[in-house]
């Protein structure tokens, strides 16, 4: 198996509906990938040791969704030096407000790349994951460049068009 | 010195305007006590060290306040069974409610009990841990009943009063 | 029956579903309790004979969740110096913010533990009493100690895994 | 001295620059008041004295200002069918929007009838505790129209005039 | 019939669900009333005459529930000394948050008393419009007491009781 | 003097430090207008007045400010066919959300097109006035053209030029 | 086929239950119109091109919908002089706040005239701009008239009325 | 003069004191970078040309900051696949909220890697951007990792020390 580059992590079984859209755009890419259940608040030595270890693993870009009072993004972040990337997952009472602000109001010293709530944010932590390891891996870059321009294509111009 | 029984934390020397007030109010009640500075972000293994030696140190209350994307008080609470409670610090832009969010909406299994923004909160979060510590310690709790007398004896009647 | 420990109250029949969550946690972990309606605004008078005959009745920490403009919590707190662990209940409208804001801005001087909006924060609020108590319980202790390790090994790796 | 019509109470000696906002509409329109501080969560016997007494004493409308989570309003209003008016008082951290909540939020049953955040709330509870006793007192209503038709007529119709 | 002394105004016969709440505790408790739709949108004019009408017509309080931009109650009490009450009615995207709001706000000068989003602010509306009578009516006094006595008795001790 | 096209309105004469914005607005642009105090609560009867007019006066836009509950705009709308464009004045409570929500969140059928909170809102409504004006005024297009190309060669490109 | 006076745009199709009711309140008062999905992420070449061609092609206002980070409309009117009117549709996690706020809070010069979350804000926007044409188009003005006329005709005066 | 590998993009000269912050971040590590104003409203042909030419250019990454309804980072990452990070500005009436949502909010397809509100987010974009380029930079990863232990001894231990 390809050593992965992206490692996709997520606070709890729940978080999966969400952030196997992150999974399939890496899928869609050919971006060699992990994804592991890491919860910060039930798991946090794992939580640590999965940081500890990514940068030697090879690991180049970590993607973290969690909901509520979300840590997993920011204590990822404060125990390696690979970037993270957030996936505010939705919560239930508060539409995942919680789970953003949890996320992206990071202090100074160690910053989280926030992604929008729910899958569209999973998503797009995807393709901002395979898009910094294009800067360096000109295939990726092509294909994602293709994937930008079919995407185009596809906007249809007649919205009532079926 | 006396074995500290509630041990006040904070994110960021510069939450220590708020949560001093914590510490005045054990001090006020002969609570012993001791404060520190423990980044979640910045000193995470200090964090987990704290946490994991808590209950053989004999703190039976921890004292948690951070701002922000406030991880410290709900990583303290994975990392222990000693009751934490939550000082959601007042921040620059979004005047705390991203605090609040943060440590208050802490998923089932590791609770974190949290007190108002600021320092209201945090004289608040040092009352509320001598209650817990006064269930077994009576004189504690006639100190405790006692400030409360006096508090209510304060409140004036005329509002105009000078 | 056993004096109980812990009393769990709610402003309405209604917010039955989310509290039982707290009772089923402290009845997992073994500790005595009582479930009682004390509404605050239509039963003001047991409100306060809730609180003041807490302390004598061997409480020795009381649980209290309500919603929309919700005082149940701030009020037996206003009463009783027995520690008052506070659950917003998701309200209809505003989604519990208003019942979390209601219960967790309480001014310098009479503190309520908030927990979490709806039914993490009523399993929490029992999960936080019981560490209370387990202070002075190495028994409760050793039980709550043996609950999160379960909790920690049911967290899966794998988030595809069924 | 004339017996009081109106009651205006407040939470603590600080909410007076915002509630003397009231007393001085009733002090404008000749309506008999009194003023007093009464804090739910410091002095809450004080606060079920004041509402039990409130009808057999003649008050026929309590005007309650509190901030944060403002409980004075709602528990007047649960131990008393005198019509409450509420003014929530600016918070500190929130700006007056948890004040807000926690008294305008009240469940079906007992009413609190709500003016804005702050200082012009504060003068309408005056206003619309007057309109209430206008509608059994023509004289009253003479006045009161007289305010409102000079009000308009100092309505100036040039912006920059001075 | 009755000479009405609440009018119970709408913005729309699609906040008659909502606002029938308030219909029924005025019947509950024998008070003559009447239920008019005066969109402050789409018939203005029957807004300012429903107001210039009110008090010569023997309305002593007026209740108006709107939702949205809800400007039906304030433009009421600019037009009309009589006391008016607003209900904000539950909108579909901000979930009433913007009702309360544009009913609560009002400047210095006219107020509302504003009750809670949705059908328990309905409601209570009638309730405390209930209560504004019985402050010169002994028998719906006795009513009110009444009815809140019961509403008392109906709190169950037990939650899990069916 | 010159017909007026644009009628600057404001609910109160503390609105003209922002409203100014908007009258500057036109006078760069060589727009005819006027500016009036019209207050929806404190003189309805004014505002009704001034909508009914508008159009047979020649008045082609109406702009509206008001903070807090801000009903003028949607009041405006609702009496004239004049197409009225709503600026949110900076509330002091709620720093203009309650202004926005209440202007912009207008039922089908009569609306108002909205502008951002404050100053730049302000002077937005007019630039946005001058621009419907110009569908039919070539030399206003002209003129409105040559501004915003002069307001595209004032940006630097170096952010730290003096 | 008629030249088309009013651009309707979209950024996706899945925005055209909502904007469809622009077009509908356009055909209704016969306003010669156009609809097309312009998505100003996935193809912004598009959007600039039909900004850039808006005036020429004697478009007289433009309306926008957009949802989530909803960069559409101030685009748009980032390139051309043709008024803007913005439609927030609503978004799933946010329930069209971030449409609202990423719509209305345009900075001074460049402004997007903002109509309500939704249906009722897309329908109004059709009406707006039919109101802005109407200003030179007598027969429309009357139509407009028309509409407003049976519109208020159409509201009840007995909310139970079926 | 160096190739640069990071381009901070701010939509105006004001946001300068924000994002001086990522500028300093990147001097620090050592990173080449360019800082230029790019006003996506008043200067939205500057913007499609800057992202255009950004990956041939040999940027790695775009850090991008604007306030209010900040369609600045959106619009760049639209139009190029290099990753483009976003930093909200903090806004004056709503301190940033608006930027935040304006930026992260972005539909699937088109990321923006979104940091904290303000200063904060600025520094912390400009760590991100390097720790991007750490990846495959051993000494930038090297000088980073010295930075974050730095920044962790710099934390006392004692939250009162001078």
């Amino acid at each position: 198996m390809t050593q992965p580059l992206v490692g996709v992590v997520m606070g709890s079984r729940s978080d999966w509906p969400t952030m196997k859209r992150a999974v399939e755009a890496l899928e869609e890419l050919g971006v060699a990938h992990e994804a592991r259940v890491v919860s910060a608040h039930r798991t946090p030595d794992r939580l640590f040791r999965y940081a500890e270890e990514a940068a030697a693993r090879g690991l180049r870009v970590i993607i973290a969704g969690a909901g509520g009072a979300a840590h997993l993004p920011g204590m990822l972040a404060a125990k390696t030096r690979v970037p993270v990337l957030g996936v505010p997952v939705r919560s239930q009472a508060l539409s995942g407000m919680d789970s953003l602000l949890s996320i992206v109001q990071m202090p100074a010293g160690i910053p989280v790349g926030t992604l929008a709530i729910g899958e569209a944010g999973a998503r797009n932590a995807g393709l901002l994951a395979a898009a910094i390891l294009a800067g360096t891996d000109p295939e990726l870059a092509a294909r994602l460049d293709a994937m930008r321009a079919r995407m185009a294509a596809d906007v249809p111009e007649d919205p009532a068009d079926d």
